[in-house]
């Protein structure tokens, strides 16, 4: 077959600062997932678009592309509305557990298509995989089934939802490409578009922890994603949120599970609530809920009746304890003052060190692996005052686990005692779409 | 092996601007010979290159590096200058055959490593294939004993110079990366600097027909590569000379070399006798041999015999014809006037689609297909007047190299004839070393 483009004339373009056709983007995006355009053209292309940027029609149409090359699921026939919610990625970010059936107290399906851990980022499905019998992996019909007879349902995304963000995500994994926004946003976008979710709201995190390290390119890449939802016909909002301190006491697997337990109690870190409240509203704002008290289902019981159903229609018991690591070191105060720093990258990377994340696609996690702090950023210490416990079921990771505190900061520890009080905001910003 | 440099690392220097550590080149490139670094991860390398630029420092250690994938020659025993010239091609440029011999008349030697025609651009390789006998491919010993016996010797560079070159180019020209003149130079440089000649002129094309259409771009690129010449310790020099029109009146592969004959015979077309004499004078000052006057070699003979020998060492049958090309056609003035415009790019085209050049490198040439212009630049003719034949050994090529004409210079075609005087300069301007 004769193809209607050239991969080289499609990267020139680029290459010199111009736009692509809506032809050429088709094009590239479908051949490459074919194998016609070879991963060495697509590696070029993608350097050349982090370099010359893309406007907002051709990240548009980029996005479109993608979706194309897979299936669409359609949720228009459950008879109430939908919305998601897409985290970038943080430490300690347990906030799907609680979130999913406190949004769906209030009769929204919760189609929350989610991901695994990679690097110093938890993964949604590695922490429920800690409760036993928990099935991540649904078919389209069992998916289907749940929404409209629970409303909650967590799970991975099937392969055939956008197939080349599959392909060009691990090919950027390995060219220095991943930084590009265009392509960030089309990656995520095309997924959730493809989803077919009818209301969206972006978990954009700022800070060390977090992908996007200041705030200027988080709100950047949250305006990129916000139009590009509106664009495709999904009501899309994004709240910009610190992520230079992890969320909650726990940084885990097992250990997430259990403080998102105490969080649908009624109870839990205060952060923590803050945060699942703040999306909780805007995801029911979005579905035409406006009236909505969140925090209430979270206090009655509601939510938490919600996750037993969500939890036990996948398998899941409920009721299981979750499992303490053999090994466990204690991080003291060597003064008394305030925690000043509670560095977010730093314990992320020592719970991964630990065991409860991977450094690659294949590798397992361990439920009980990670960290607990027992104190936080704003909150005062005496010398002696245990701040955090690491876990890890491996005796030889816990000085790699510890080190990695250490090495945080550039040297200076993830830890710092000062004297001030210290201001912590969780929710930095909102940003809607201009059109 | 543990490597000890990581590509994305690499990559994510140069992508943001910064300037790569000389370890940082040598890795890359060795490890990317080596099939350690990944196409796709060199790919997006060369395209940050493009984009970010290099120092003169980096372009030349990556040029050293690329050196030292592969073997030098040395030929300091010679007892005798070495002197080569390299052209960054162009159309009907035969420059190399009288040259060659030419320079060599005065007792230097002329290790003249050659290469195969691409695209619209002849090879000088592809010309002397036209002679029958003559050999291309000499071992190092071969070319050792030429050099040491007759003086000049137009080869096939081996593939042991600079075998990461090879493999870079070959990326990038499907990665549209070949365009980043710090990769150009590097890769021109690395394998002269190798290839170990005392002396290098290099003949940067300006024009329609050459890489670079512009000369401030050409400026650049003839700045990179003699001060990396000048860094190697090679003496080296650049004239930027147009290549708008083809040079002479042949544009082929055999009436290329009768052309060329022409000229060692001392008369031949005065565009291609001014520039083989003007680089002949560069490349005898940087043997040190000033008061020589080449022109004088040429309409002499010497430079004839010395043709005679170096053509005879390699097998070559120096009283061989040239053949005719059975299918011929006329191009024929429209009107009286001078020809104001011969476009290089237009007749390059035209004598590749009849035969004389190659898409593809296993493509074979025609030794009698090309362009034979009966008059050229700022020439006059009259209406009805044959301005140029087209020849072909394949009849369906024909309309090809005509239609190639029409279509030059975006649809109003190779040829116009105007009225004024036109006024043509062939040497545009010199480039040495600053330091």
């Amino acid at each position: 077959m004769t193809e209607r483009h050239d991969a080289v004339d499609v990267i020139r373009v680029k290459r010199d600062g111009g736009t692509l056709s809506d032809d050429q983007i088709d094009w590239v995006v479908d051949a490459y997932t074919r194998g016609v355009v070879a991963d060495e053209q697509m590696s070029s292309l993608a350097m050349a678009i982090l370099q010359r940027g893309m406007s907002r029609a051709e990240i548009a149409r980029w996005t479109a592309a993608m979706i194309a090359t897979g299936e669409r699921l359609d949720f228009s026939g459950l008879g109430r509305p939908t919305a998601d919610k897409h985290s970038t990625g943080g430490v300690g970010d347990k906030i799907t557990l609680p979130l999913a059936p406190l949004v769906a107290v209030y009769g929204v399906a919760v189609p929350q298509l989610s991901g695994r851990g990679l690097g110093h980022t938890g993964g949604t499905l590695d922490k429920l995989e800690s409760i036993p019998g928990w099935r991540a992996a649904l078919s389209n019909e069992e998916m289907h089934a749940q929404l409209r007879e629970v409303g909650p349902v967590i799970c991975a995304a099937g392969s055939g939802l956008a197939p080349a963000d599959k392909k060009l995500y691990a090919l950027r994994d390995v060219t220095g490409t991943v930084e590009a926004i265009p392509l960030i946003a089309s990656s995520i976008m095309s997924k959730k578009i493809a989803e077919g979710t009818g209301v969206l709201v972006l978990d954009v995190k700022v800070g060390s922890g977090a992908f996007m390290k200041d705030i200027d390119q988080a709100r950047e890449l949250a305006e990129t994603m916000v139009n590009l939802g509106a664009d495709a016909g999904v009501r899309t909002s994004a709240l910009l949120t610190d992520m230079s301190t992890p969320l909650g006491y726990a940084i885990g697997n097992g250990n997430e599970v259990k403080e998102s337990l105490d969080v649908l109690a009624g109870g839990g870190p205060a952060d923590v609530v803050e945060l699942t409240v703040a999306l909780a509203k805007e995801m029911l704002a979005g579905a035409g809920i406006t009236d909505a008290d969140p925090a209430e289902a979270l206090r009655d019981g509601r939510a938490m009746d919600m996750w037993r159903r969500m939890i036990a229609a996948q398998g899941g018991d409920v009721d299981a304890e979750m499992p303490e690591a053999p090994h466990v070191e204690e991080v003291r105060a060597d003064r008394d003052g305030v925690l000043t720093r509670v560095d977010a990258l730093g314990f992320g990377v020592a719970a991964w060190r630990l065991g409860a994340g991977r450094a690659r696609k294949e590798d397992p996690v361990q439920v009980s692996a990670g960290v607990m702090l027992h104190k936080t950023l704003g909150e005062t210490v005496k010398a002696g005052d245990v701040i955090a416990t690491l876990h890890t079921e491996t005796e030889s990771r816990m000085p790699r686990g510890l080190a990695a505190l250490d090495e945080a900061c550039g040297g200076d520890g993830a830890i710092a005692i000062g004297d001030g009080p210290v201001e912590r905001r969780i929710v930095l910003d909102r940003v809607e779409s201009a059109i």
